[in-house]
């Protein structure tokens, strides 16, 4: 609640090209505060001052706040972002595991947990949020492991894996049903895997019910 | 925006037991402020306003405010609490896919899913608000179902079809990531039915990765 020193004045020009760091500077303090805050209701003032800049600096680097934000989202997602070449390699019948196991570890430990936390949260209150996270997921995590996939509908087959991966993760972590939410890591691995198996090789694993169900009762 | 008519001086304590129908204006004001205002910035004075009730009323009837949301949320979530028994009727073989149909279909319509996006927003944002939920949920929903199975770790199982159906649902109608979110139903309940089933029966389904695939590489 201290206010912060501020300059006389409209901002000098000069301050906009500061020093080294800055640009990290602003994507820790714009976390922080994207985080603490929500999409809505985050200022990109007090990102400013959180960074010790000038506002104009960050919109010089950013431009816009969704673009602010991206770069924040960025930054939160940036152990799953580089997941999926390694994820890819390996046999394919071990994927389902080794995606199950890294998504489901990225949320088990708080250092990893909360920043997500912080994206799902500004993701599910606010549209621009959303499309943000959508565009940077879709690109940067979807569609590598879609293309890694050998089976029609690979795009939307990858997406009902990761929604599997979300739900479990936003009922075992912010939900918090139980016994979800205490229930040991690998057991969990090992009763998800099969069902992720499912989606991504299209082996119609258990009996294909579809068809003999729909039957009028 | 138009102003309610108010009594002056305090508030008729004899206005506490107003007329027939004041509890069920009250849950239906309390939904459309929770709706759009999210749990943490929800007034229950806007709620009384809403309502044509006095606050006192609103405090007499639901006591403090995550009541009153419980009581929204029960109200909002009525078409899925009221489905459990109808689902367990039937072969076991066909529940996945009737679980399926019956959930998904829950977020087609906008009427019966904008209330439970709201409730969805309120639950991820705001923990008393996740708690009411879960605490719903559990004992109504999952409850039920899990009573219904005849597997091992009933309870876990059940939550984790739920989970799948949940994540199905955020990335289809919240962060609307494509295809997903334009894809057909019918191919939606296609896809998703086994990976249910797979949960809800313990058969697993596709190739048994686990096992396997834990070699160190």
């Amino acid at each position: 609640m201290t206010e912060p020193p501020r300059r006389r004045g409209r901002p000098a020009r000069a301050g906009v090209a500061e020093g080294p760091g800055s640009r990290e500077r602003i994507v820790a303090a714009a976390r922080a505060e994207f985080a603490g805050r929500g999409y809505d209701r985050a200022s990109i003032r007090a990102i400013a001052r959180g960074a010790g800049v000038d506002p104009a600096l960050v919109h010089h680097y950013f431009g816009p706040k969704e673009r602010l934000f991206a770069a924040a989202v960025e930054a939160s997602l940036a152990p799953a972002l580089g997941a999926p070449e390694a994820l890819l390699e390996g046999a394919p019948e071990g994927l389902a595991e080794r995606l199950t196991r890294f998504f489901l570890g990225i949320w088990e430990s708080p250092v990893t947990r909360e920043p997500l936390l912080a994206v799902v949260r500004s993701a599910v209150a606010n549209e621009t949020a959303a499309a943000v996270f959508r565009d940077l997921v879709s690109a940067r995590l979807m569609l590598p492991i879609a293309n890694g996939l050998d089976v029609p509908d690979a795009r939307l087959r990858a997406e009902l894996a990761a929604a599997h991966l979300v739900g479990v993760a936003l009922l075992r972590h912010v939900i918090k049903v139980e016994p979800l939410a205490s229930a040991d890591p690998t057991q969990l691995i090992a009763l998800v895997t099969p069902a992720l198996h499912h989606h991504l090789t299209a082996a119609d694993g258990a009996q294909p019910t579809t068809s003999e169900s729909s039957q009028p009762g």
